[in-house]
């Protein structure tokens, strides 16, 4: 299985995907992939056109080709028939239910764990782990299920941020991260910072980026994974 | 019908129920009710029994009793029986899960429509309108349906905050607010925030509280309403 999953497109002030571009780079050439099937679900305030063609312009800088699965008849016979997949952020709630309806969630999954490769970013990171369930998203739609393509055995919080609006009552996204492991106490649950990606190549697991990431479990303090680290024990 | 919404429970540095504790009063005066069943089902990090202590000592100190419904063994039942409801915040699709599991939303609805007082709180407050589709909350368990009472034709937003920490590239409040009128266009969607609750009476609905509410709908700029204005257009 090859998997790069990004926890945010854009930081701000830099350019859309600008952060990424060399693991992406990196992460289609070991895995000798020239051409990537996209899927824009989570796109909802701007069309799927105009999400195909802003992620085009950066994949066909990088020397890929990049083409929609909005544009094909059968999304299911294009998923069987891709060599890598990229699967991009937006609403969370929105990409799981469209997965969900066009069969493209199995499609996917089955082909991501007979190797070719899977990238996603923000909610294109989420829809790899067990579920929706740690999603920041709003639940603009609601879909067939919260289950995902479980390519990963442990929940991603991506866009994980440590800063509260300063006087506002509402929960921390500690908080809202502890409220998941009460009712789900065995999973392990990442805290991925912008500017932050998870790599699984060759058996192995690996943070890469600007930030250390924070690890939660169930009845242990959370703890901080510097980049570049071995995360193996997240596998298993 | 009678309704109490509040959008927050506590404001950093005050008291719990601190700063709506005059309306909650004149709500149930108003409506003569003397005794509230309570329900902690959006509690997840703290138990039933302590969320029940929490709130009854603050209902007792303005002169009403308060029972919580996991204490019976037929909560349909309990609903039934009932004088006044009131639903406490925290998680809202664990409160929403529980309250379809155990027929409470159903029973609830109708006691509502029927007349007697409705109270409640953050998740409590979403749970009165069509559907979850807006809250903040994390999705850490999967309700049998997101559709909740919708005692009110409108959605809100509970804690609506204007706030966005800076450098953080994940979507503002309103842009979340604006994806969910992309795929809903046909409904307004009110945020209501902290230190702000929507009172309907005599049939009248009004904004209380220290802050204006932000009023939104798909195609038309977002306006401020301020407190003590008559807000009836959004129960058509």
């Amino acid at each position: 299985m090859k998997l790069l999953l990004i926890s945010n497109s854009t930081n701000p002030g830099e350019e859309y995907l600008g952060w990424p571009r060399n693991e992406i780079k990196l992460f289609l050439q070991n895995a000798g992939a020239k051409k990537v099937l996209f899927i824009p679900y989570a796109g909802v305030s701007l069309s799927y056109d105009a999400y195909e063609a802003k992620v085009k312009e950066v994949f066909n800088q990088l020397g890929f080709g990049l083409y929609s699965i909005h544009h094909e008849a059968d999304p299911v016979h294009a998923v069987a028939n891709a060599e890598a997949i990229a699967v991009g952020g937006g609403n969370t709630f929105h990409l799981v239910h469209e997965l969900h309806r066009t069969g493209v969630m199995q499609a996917i999954c089955g082909r991501a764990l007979a190797g070719i490769p899977y990238m996603g970013w923000s909610a294109g990171s989420n829809v790899a782990c067990p579920s929706l369930r740690t999603t920041n998203d709003m639940p603009i739609i609601e879909p067939a299920s919260f289950d995902c393509m479980g390519l990963v055995p442990f929940q991603i919080n991506p866009h994980y941020l440590d800063a509260h609006p300063e006087g506002h009552g509402g929960e921390t996204r500690e908080q809202r991260i502890e409220e998941f492991l009460a009712i789900n106490p065995d999973l392990w649950v990442v805290g991925l910072r912008e500017a932050t990606s998870l790599i699984y190549e060759n058996g192995h697991l690996k943070l890469v980026g600007r930030h250390s990431m924070r690890v939660f479990r169930q009845g242990t303090n959370p703890r901080e994974v510097e980049p570049g680290s071995d995360v193996d024990f997240l596998m298993f």
